[in-house]
């Protein structure tokens, strides 16, 4: 009974630093290339569009600990740190040996891990004398950290929402104006990008790349106004390490250090917050933690993918990027977990996966669910479908500790909470949901053209 | 820069006892009676229907401190000690001396302070065999915290959800079904009550007074099923008052004392949770603190209630309780603070009030939401609709310390978030949410008639 089932830090505690792993990774990741010189981008390329800081961070290979300017530290004091949670009631459930550990970072008031980096692009956008930001959004996690991040740094949103996904889940885009975002549903009539897709189609249903269009767009065409993006780009990666290095400092407190790190996803956000500071005593120590990535069985790139340059977005306009791939033109299956719905992994992970040091799983849709109803039920918490997919990982191995007897240490990313997506709920508890299958013909369709692009 | 925003406790400071004030109020509260006797109800006529220990704890006027069970304080620890957090970002907006204080009871994972209590509940139904509880809920955040606390403790759980409540608030019952519970829209063709109402009028939207009569009904008709509810009678304020006991510790951490404890009030439970363990202080120890009750001014029984005896649900079935109150037949206009459109108060919150040990402030809608929205673009935290009655009270007084230059130290419970109110944001940002007045007529016509009624 008298276990311990949380662990805090205090607020001196949340680190100083975030760690880049770029200085200390083997081979280095290859360079993003400017799509029409094929030459490698430079910093003064990438601040056109984002905050200039931000794109130092994006191409530094050099320094391991990047400062975390305090005002920015002051704001993660709001929410930070996060509780470190030992999972006893899942795993009593399960009857495995296994110790599980999550990091829950869904205690934080606009629901996920994104506003670790909204927090910090909206600091520089200030900073360096912008007054506008942008930014595209699909379920809407990443919308609302940067509604709430701009008017707290008192700068103004404006956010393109998928307009499918505005009209599934539309208290997220009721969220993003509560903090006084302009919210528009994308393709709108406000962009050149918008008017061609609405001209051609005008029920067109939108999507993450061309909400990325409009976005970009607006911030290059708009006096004092950068563009932010919220996963994918090193800088990003970067931001999410306090949830990591927090992490280490609880495990610690628990005695214990993780055999294997799993986060869900998508671009790659949440996993390399949590992954990365684990991964350096990999890298530098000898320890032998496995990392694991848990993606969805529709979108597999990680697990199925090819690893070629291929642009970020579907319309092409963004830098040519090496990265593990199903294609910029592939369109993943409806499924709830919106925020991994991402053709691409970022250039980090793609060169860690090619070099051994992680890897995928791929989970599928209904698995992801069984999951979240069993942590739901023992744990209390109704996880986001994302999350979903990472305890879904979890319970796989956590199985496997009961066939071997093994008392592995698992530690996940919770990297956010269900509670705007319980129409994916009520849809699994009434058997609406379903798996979808990708062929590899379907893959090899879309990955076929890639090498031509280089 | 290094001022602290957060006090945290470890579990170990959880409380190991909940604070009952009845054993120190200077005037105990009048006993509730039957109905029909006009006798005062002893544990085994309430015991029919709730939980033995809880009637227990319901009448005790002798012990101050109640031991909490190890596997409900085992529970706590899930989400407990919530934060106490400096406010500093609303203080700067308002630009007041007076140091402002929450406690955030909107981090636990069912998204409001009720959890508290149905983990007691559902656990001394465990204890005593009890295999089903039933209960009602209006928003439902009663009903979600019931629905897990039943699924841990291994308990059939069914809800009624009052009809016009589940249809505005869908993700609601989603999450209690999510839970396991068994949810029906209230009135129903499953009780005798739900039926004649259906009967007479078959679009009944139904109301709280209706919902208790079917959770009720249910209770006493089914073996192995008891009755819980939410608020209003006192184990409900004892089984909160873990809230305050944390309060009173994270303030000595933050080295101060409240000059004022705030909450908003629908049936009792959260104001009571934060403000009996301070107002022990004024009452053994000489202390001045000031407590305020936030209602809406459509339902203003603190305010503008008589003090009768008077049933506790609208058809007239539960004890006859001493309270202040706007009558049973009293219908509170449709606010979005769904959990603060109850007619009457507690027997012990009555009693203290009668006495001037506290007071109640009313608020309008508007001015409620006008404050939420404030606090959610300082403090990035979007409060449920009720909290918002508690904030705009603590803004009227930290408007009036602006003006007097005092620097009262202001502590105010936030009870919930409002993620799934965020309908009643977008009403509001949209301008098409109004106040509701109330005429002292109206009050008197719904009043007039229950001194007959002992």
């Amino acid at each position: 009974m008298d276990r311990q089932k949380k662990f805090l830090l205090n607020e001196d505690q949340i680190p100083t630093h975030w760690y880049n792993i770029q200085a200390e990774m083997p081979n280095k990741p290859l360079p993003m290339l400017n799509p029409g010189t094929k030459e490698p981008l430079t910093v003064d390329d990438l601040a056109h569009i984002f905050p200039r800081e931000c794109c130092v961070q994006e191409l530094d290979q050099e320094n391991a600990w990047i400062k975390i300017p305090e005002p920015i530290r002051e704001k993660y004091k709001y929410y930070r740190a996060t509780p470190l949670v030992r999972a006893y009631a899942l795993e009593e459930a399960l009857g495995t040996p296994a110790h599980i550990y999550f990091k829950n970072e869904s205690t934080n008031p606009l629901g996920s891990h994104k506003i670790n980096s909204a927090l910090a692009q909206c600091y520089y956008a200030k900073e360096e004398g912008t007054t506008n930001v942008t930014t595209e959004t699909g379920a809407g996690q990443w919308g609302a950290a940067l509604a709430y991040a701009a008017k707290i740094f008192g700068l103004e949103a404006a956010v393109y929402q998928v307009k499918i996904s505005m009209q599934q889940k539309p208290y997220r885009s009721s969220i993003m104006r509560t903090f006084g975002a302009a919210v528009t549903a994308s393709p709108s009539m406000s962009t050149r990008a918008g008017k061609d897709l609405i001209t051609k189609d005008p029920t067109h249903p939108g999507s993450l790349g061309t909400a990325i269009s409009e976005a970009v767009e607006l911030a290059v065409t708009t006096p004092n106004c950068k563009y932010t993006l919220g996963s994918v780009l090193n800088h990003v990666s970067l931001h999410q390490t306090v949830i990591g290095l927090e992490a280490e400092k609880q495990m610690e407190m628990a005695g214990e250090y993780p055999d294997m790190v799993v986060a869900c996803f998508g671009g790659g956000s949440n996993f390399s917050g949590i992954a990365f500071p684990f991964m350096r005593h990999n890298l530098n120590d000898g320890k032998k933690t496995e990392f694991i990535a848990a993606e969805p069985e529709s979108c597999p790139k990680l697990t199925r993918g090819k690893f070629e340059y291929d642009f970020g977005d579907e319309a092409g306009l963004t830098p040519l990027i090496p990265m593990f791939t199903l294609g910029h033109n592939f369109k993943p299956a409806n499924i709830h977990a919106g925020g991994l719905r991402y053709h691409g992994a970022g250039t980090i992970v793609s060169q860690l996966i090619k070099d051994g040091l992680m890897r995928g799983v791929d989970i599928p849709q209904l698995e992801s669910f069984d999951a979240g109803m069993l942590f739901a039920r023992t744990e209390g918490i109704i996880p986001a479908p994302e999350s979903c997919h990472a305890i879904a990982a979890v319970i796989r191995e956590a199985k496997k500790c009961k066939e071997t007897g093994e008392e592995k240490v698992i530690l996940f990313n919770l990297s956010g909470h269900g509670l705007i997506d319980m129409t994916a709920y009520d849809q699994y508890i009434n058997g609406d949901l379903q798996n979808y299958q990708l062929s590899d013909a379907a893959i090899e369709a879309n990955t076929a053209s890639l090498e031509h692009l280089t």
